[in-house]
């Protein structure tokens, strides 16, 4: 297999992107792209999906499908991802054949495996929460020694809250770990830790190494996912969550943007997950900062100068509105805020809401 | 002809709007539809336009074509314009056949028509050049008794500097205005200004008067054309020229943006142009307004409620890049801006420069 030896694109010093994925992060990506005049295609699951309603340039295909990836990522001068559910073994094989993806294989890999990540971080020194990576009955005893209580998470798959269990007692452990392991799965375990609140820091980088920091936020999640987002975070260690994103993306030497989500347990930031692509707790930065993280994030995968990441006005507020309320449309409740609030912006990602009780 | 009665939309209280024209106005104007969720449809003359590029939703066709007009406004609930060279008559029937138009039609027959702009404005005592409508050899004649040194300017169909002509003496007048007049065309004569500077300034307007203005602009014109916007214009007059948006998007019920060019002659403000649609005095908004001229645009339209057109930073200054340095690719400056200034946008309009000396 051999990918490309000259550029699809027709115009000077804008390669064309492939995402992987038309999710809302790829809607938004979207937006970005318009203004750099940075052609973006779309390896879209459904015509419905968020990005593809909104772009010329998508294509149906699975990111699972080692087939598909090889067929889109020939169509673009470079790949870049909307989320982590891709096949990481095909993924190799493009780089191989010469294909440029952004962030590389190695740092998707790494990101996509709670295992990997941790032993990487660990490795380089950087603060990580308790953990034990378990692959037997043995281990996770070992564990539930040290830990009455824990939360089991599945190293792979997982996201939003999915693949995280919590686990009062030893024998809930067991029942949830128990046909995991038997399916061949590897686990972390972690205690179960009193957080004193939830950070998250982004980082633009560039190939070579150029890094835009984002101001560190609160954010707050319920059942595993991001509903709030503060910026800035209310917290004396706003530099050092910045140079915590610093080092991990230049030690998974990320091109694009690195989330780090932190704990703050007994006064210390500890790392609790990565993700390399823009973030749900970053979209206050297309209405409050210089440069939005999905602008940063098209700069750098394109090669471009990175922009200012500096914040626009001295703090903002993201809500993450998910389901109505009973019956209501939320859109009609964004409305609501945009007729409350002149300096409130809406994002839709056009998806049909949940609604319910 | 009857066009609608119930929305094309498949979103609860979002439109789809047609725009016509596909140009850089709608390109932008697209980027900052899709976190509304708002869906817009382009008539574009050609497939290569700048928003038929980005956006999926465009057809082929031309707006001084009353069918394709037609054909047009009826898969869209609002149709709003990207520039004023539409069959005006045409749209007179499609406001009576029940197509929404935001402007209106008499918005933009009265915009798209110097000699129309200017009785409206006098009749309503807004202060303008002095000037005089001609439309046969004796009314050049009186107004260059008065008037040695003019501008003869076609009452329709010049932008950009187009159909504006400066005439040093009376016979350079009649030899411009001569043609034009044997062909039955009015035109507009003013005296040739001593302009202290030039100034525009950007009013949102939603349906039922909710008006939303941006900061007055000082502006640079080279032959006719805008080459840099200097946000705030330094001029103490700002509130006054603030007040003459309102008041004239409030006298021709303007639904969308209204950008009013202003002269400044002898200490006075004076109206010289209006345009009903998103204007290139107002692409600093992106990057340095809460909301820009294009969201505002979108949100009027759609009759959502106005952001606050209110700057984000201190100044800004915007430069309209036409054509390269020589046989450079000016897209290589502009990157070259992004290097050296983190807080630069580029926003390309994906036309092909015009090179030269």
């Amino acid at each position: 297999m051999r990918i490309r030896s000259r550029s699809v694109s027709a115009t000077p010093h804008r390669p064309v992107i492939g995402i992987v994925g038309a999710g809302q992060l790829a809607r938004m990506t979207h937006q970005a792209a318009i203004p750099l005049g940075v052609e973006l295609r779309f390896l879209a699951d459904r015509s419905s999906d968020p990005a593809a309603a909104v772009a010329p340039g998508w294509q149906l295909g699975s990111a699972m499908d080692p087939a598909a990836l090889a067929s889109f990522a020939a169509d673009c001068d470079v790949v870049t991802f909307d989320h982590e559910v891709v096949d990481l073994d095909a993924l190799d094989d493009l780089e191989r054949a010469g294909a440029v993806l952004r962030p590389s294989a190695a740092a998707l890999r790494i990101v996509a495996d709670k295992v990997d990540m941790r032993t990487t971080l660990d490795d380089a020194g950087l603060p990580l929460p308790p953990y034990a990576a378990i692959s037997d009955a043995a281990g996770l005893d070992a564990a539930l020694e040290r830990w009455p209580e824990v939360v089991v998470k599945r190293a792979r798959g997982g996201y939003d809250g999915r693949g995280v269990f919590v686990a009062r007692d030893p024998a809930a452990a067991r029942e949830v770990a128990a046909p995991l392991l038997a399916a061949g799965e590897r686990l972390v375990v972690e205690p179960l830790l009193r957080l004193e609140s939830e950070l998250a820091v982004l980082a633009a980088r560039r190939p070579g190494g150029q890094t835009a920091v984002y101001d560190p936020v609160t954010t707050v999640q319920v059942d595993g996912m991001c509903r709030r987002v503060i910026a800035p975070a209310s917290d004396h260690r706003l530099d050092e969550a910045r140079d915590l994103a610093v080092r991990i993306a230049s030690l998974l030497d990320v091109v694009g943007i690195l989330a780090v989500e932190l704990f703050s347990v007994d006064g210390r930031l500890l790392v609790n997950e990565l993700a390399v692509r823009p973030h749900n707790t970053g979209h206050h930065t297309i209405d409050a900062a210089v440069t939005s993280q999905f602008e940063n994030h098209v700069r750098a995968v394109a090669d471009l100068p990175l922009g200012a990441p500096d914040a626009t006005c001295r703090w903002a507020v993201m809500v993450n509105v998910i389901g109505g309320d009973g019956d209501a449309d939320p859109r009609d409740l964004l409305d609501g805020a945009l007729e409350l609030d002149p300096g409130a912006h809406v994002h839709l990602y056009a998806k049909d809401p949940e609604t319910g009780p």
